[in-house]
């Protein structure tokens, strides 16, 4: 079955559904759009932590129990970084500051993130396409009742424990599309917004100019998967910040976050109740099992969302 | 017994010395001035290797039989980076990457190389003062019968098997001492030239402007112990070297070289027939074990020198 499709994506829920869909889509043509608002520095080194996220489990390197970075993974450098005084709540495993290190070298020598990045993946044995929803520097910034705070800051080094007040993407507006992100998006026979958090994922996705009036103005059939099951997380501060930011903790509030931008709304098994008041929303609603367990399971859930495309 | 003694050192050999100098003083006020004409950038980070091996041995760290680097190494990092498709033939373990991880963020900071090295130095509980004799860029380019070299592709990459012709230091004329240099070698009650290779370390920092007539006109006893032992280098191509450059491939060689910067030459056992020859010289000449085996044998060295202070 020979058809395109693009994914927006976070991190560790965009980057196992990429994964299914690769696998559901053999010769098939994917690309994904990342999120890049949590990118940071660290010890001078320029880290993307979503891009990797995708890139390593794409390579089938990710380390599924812990949800992030590499399998097998050693920390002799950051052992010896803390020895040398830095700072070192935000973990680099070796095999990952490999990435960071070569990263920062061809991002010094002046190529673009996304070109950088292909040339990883490509490395890494990646044949999905997999493209920085921009080049250019965005910051996600997160307001909080002891003040804004660095996204890392917030997410890695106070585990996410803050109520979200608000949220800025510093650079967004002056940010622009990567080569290849609008035409992904506008092309696709099927856009998928994945199972990543709509605030800290989706959102600074959708905010560089040009990506969401491409995702309204897209031929492809649209669809959203719930990263809410049961009106709690798969992972992550999402139902938190559904709720201090003054959303139904629920399917059926992400439904109505994306309901203007895509036309069908997947759920889980467990939230087959919400339907009808989903469908309220004018949205199309597919129950299934979106709980990802292994390889497998991603690849299940990816095939019902090709299924979509021939409906 | 309190007497300051500085060091000028490349590699090895000066690290060794070094180690047993700052074993021999304890409480005693030990600069080394080290080489920084082999630094490098490899895969983006700036690289030391002189003052890093200095830094090693002084820290109780050096891996003894190699020569070179952390000892208990690991190289995940370099695993890895060949998979994303760098170069490595430049071999660099875990822990010695932290050091120019770190290294290369304070620089990148603005900060200069003389105090970024103190900052490590101190981290890895090294009393003694580190120095790189420069703040400023200097590179040792190295004339080959197949052209110029720089020098960790004479040296490293192609395991220092070419005829060299000629040696340049690019960038030092404008180079200037780094802060406290001129000092130490002007105000030491001993200063001693490492048994390093006089061409590819010593050169270089005699080389950097004011260094030379700081050496020429110390008040220092002025010690050089020779890298040359039974007419071998003891390490590394100083006896290839002192035979393509036309000079006596000997520590008599040697003494030529320094004939006009020390007072004494230290030889080791196996050449006190050429006594005679290097007193000619108007040197000095201490006939000793040179070979520095283990720490007893780095501190034994350090102690005949010391020594010398006194007479």
């Amino acid at each position: 079955m020979s058809i395109s499709v693009t994914v927006l994506a976070g991190g560790v829920g965009g980057a196992r559904l990429a994964h299914g869909l690769a696998r559901a889509l053999p010769g098939g043509d994917l690309t994904c759009v990342v999120n890049v608002g949590d990118d940071t520095e660290r010890h001078g080194l320029h880290v993307s932590p979503d891009l990797d996220t995708v890139m390593y489990t794409l390579a089938g390197l990710d380390d599924e129990e812990r949800g992030w970075g590499v399998t097998g993974e050693s920390y002799a450098v950051l052992d010896q970084l803390a020895r040398l005084g830095e700072d070192t709540w935000f973990t680099l495993g070796d095999r990952d500051l490999a990435t960071h290190v070569v990263r920062t070298a061809r991002l010094r020598q002046g190529r673009p993130l996304s070109e950088v990045t292909a040339g990883l993946a490509a490395s890494l044995g990646v044949d999905a396409r997999l493209l920085p929803v921009t080049d250019d520097p965005v910051r996600t910034l997160v307001g909080t009742p002891s003040g804004t705070l660095a996204f890392q800051e917030y997410f890695v080094r106070r585990r996410h424990a803050d109520a979200v007040l608000d949220l800025r993407f510093d650079g967004v507006e002056a940010a622009r599309p990567a080569p290849g992100v609008l035409d992904a998006v506008r092309d696709a026979d099927l856009l998928v917004v994945a199972p990543s958090n709509p605030f800290l994922s989706v959102e600074p996705v959708l905010a560089v100019p040009g990506v969401r009036e491409a995702v309204l103005g897209s031929g492809a059939r649209r669809v959203a998967v719930s990263p809410i099951v049961g009106g709690r997380a798969v992972k992550g501060p999402a139902a938190q910040i559904l709720e201090s930011l003054g959303h139904d903790v629920s399917a059926l509030g992400v439904a109505r976050l994306y309901a203007d931008l895509v036309d069908v709304m997947v759920i889980d098994d467990a939230d087959a109740a919400l339907t009808a008041s989903i469908t309220d929303l004018g949205l199309d609603v597919v129950v299934t099992d979106t709980i990802m367990v292994g390889a497998d399971g991603r690849e299940r859930l990816a095939r019902d969302l090709v299924g979509l495309v021939a409906r």
